[in-house]
């Protein structure tokens, strides 16, 4: 079912929609449509949105690929892509498959997302796994990304030392990061600590080129990181993410409370809060344009369930220049098969 | 090398000395000397150092168990452990070994604190491996605890269990929690996601007694947590915890750079910090009293290795209290063996 034939080249790419699951996420179908729509008319994005037209309603102009089914949020990943053949997020990535699309976008169920992008798009040569790399901010400067933040519970060290190749891919693709720097999750520097799997990744990072292998890493470091792609797999990675994300919102949530005591404190945070908002939104999931699946023969951006229009609109400009960038073409040739110690 | 005899009982304990590590920290021994000697003043706490003279310097009156040794921050911990008996950690461990102190208090290095106290103090009766258990704050209630944070980086589902059982009965003894409740940390609700560990723990949470399992969490629920004991492997609580204490620290440095911004935001933030200060403290791991070593058969207090004198006071008034709460007997009463899957 995977991409039959040559890949097409960036310049291509440049003339194809993006395809847009128009009924995947919280707030779809409309924040996910009036997302599509901005970055149509104010990026000249070309966008195709996928979805069965009495669900979609108004497409506000944009184009409609009309299919029959939706795949919904709290759905089995694997037996809604496996029965949905014609949901909107299966025909999505055929539309991208197929040399339709340049890419595609979903805020919708992650696992069916991930599994319609893998199963029709296919892996790309030589990838044991895909994997979800995750934007974390870095204040003034191009955020790190976490690499599996999320695709694989179970992970093999081959499997790590190539989602580190991919994200290295990955950063140099989409920010235009030179010799990027590769870290990996642990719970100390020393090459000793942590798990088997940390253990025997750690000693495979240090053979493997393609980047510059700091050592190990550990949780404190994940904001700001001191290296551009930080390897772990996709539980801890999971888990880490969520944590930072709620523990920020938890702060920002407890600071409010903090504004709101008295006359005087609400009068103090008028001032600050024209400051405090632009650097409280970089660290929102809907500016960092989504999480990229890596290792699929095709661009496929993972938008937070939660998106509104802006985090759309985000997304599909995040997913449009990682197509024309040849983002697929910098990963597949930075995938090394490796040999598993 | 581990106990002999009857445990002391809550009285006899509370007229027992805390044995505190007088060498262990970055601080150390200055720090750790004068919140030894504040919890003593301030509290009546009963205390006793333990270090080389000469390089303890002055006690401010405070007892001084003599040693010859010290086990340095970085120093491998079992060969330590092993090698330097006459330590000031091994040496603080044989005290409540022997009935000569009712707990040990160390900010040193945690492998060999960890190993000091397993092999003198030895393990409770069932326990298979010891845990740490570290405070994680809820604004305005007793804090959550997360076990295992960082003890043990490979777990089997009979460790987490038991994990879950002992952090029940030390929110129970600490906080006076009735009915403790107790979360699973995984990437879904859901029973079916996550690593195998975290599947067959889900299950055998469900049948253990002691507490009420209320299921998975996820990251995001770290901060505040809805259980009252959030339960994982020590590789991904230390990354989680590690991950927590970098985003508020980045945000905290943020948020200061904001308010440095001009002379407008300078006033408005000298209105705001003395509500934000009381707010922030909270998250401050030197106001948290340390993480306790669950599952040995005596008091071990773990502080932070930056702990500076209210670091260590507070830890020493955690210590004294527990142990006179008689945390030890609920510990092992609350342990059940497991039948592994």
């Amino acid at each position: 079912m995977s991409r039959r034939g040559e890949r097409p080249s960036p310049e291509t790419l440049a003339t194809l929609p993006v395809a847009i699951d128009a009924m995947g996420g919280d707030k779809a179908p409309g924040e996910i449509v009036e997302g599509a729509r901005r970055a149509a008319t104010e990026d000249s994005i070309p966008i195709v949105l996928v979805g069965p037209p009495d669900l979609v309603g108004d497409t506000g102009g944009l184009e409609l690929v009309e299919c029959t089914e939706v795949i919904a949020m709290d759905e089995d990943p694997a037996g809604g892509v496996r029965r949905k053949k014609d949901s909107s997020l299966v025909r999505a990535a055929e539309l991208v498959r197929d040399g339709k699309a340049s890419a595609m976008v979903s805020a919708g169920n992650t696992g069916a997302t991930m599994a319609s992008a893998l199963l029709r798009m296919g892996r790309l040569p030589g990838v044991v796994r895909p994997c979800i790399a995750t934007p974390l901010p870095r204040l003034g400067r191009s955020p790190a990304v976490l690499v599996d933040s999320g695709a694989n519970s179970e992970c093999t060290p081959a499997m790590l030392v190539q989602f580190a190749q991919m994200g290295a891919a990955y950063v140099s693709a989409r920010f235009g990061t030179e010799s990027p720097t590769v870290g990996l999750l642990s719970i100390g520097e020393e090459p000793t600590k942590g798990t088997p799997l940390v253990k025997e990744t750690h000693y495979l990072l240090q053979e493997a080129g393609g980047f510059e292998f700091v050592g190990n890493l550990e949780g404190r470091d994940l904001l700001p990181s001191p290296a551009d792609v930080i390897v772990t797999d996709g539980f801890t990675g999971n888990v880490a993410l969520k944590a930072l994300e709620g523990s920020l919102r938890f702060l920002f949530d407890a600071m409010l409370g903090v504004f709101g005591t008295n006359e005087e404190t609400k009068g103090a945070a008028d001032v600050l809060l024209p400051y405090l908002l632009p650097m409280a939104s970089q660290f929102e999931p809907e500016n960092t344009g989504g999480a990229m699946l890596l290792g699929t023969d095709g661009v496929c951006v993972i938008s937070h369930g939660s998106s509104n229009a802006t985090a759309m609109a985000n997304a599909v400009r995040v997913a449009y220049e990682c197509a024309t960038r040849g983002l697929v073409d910098h990963v597949a040739s930075a995938v090394l098969p490796v040999q598993e110690g």
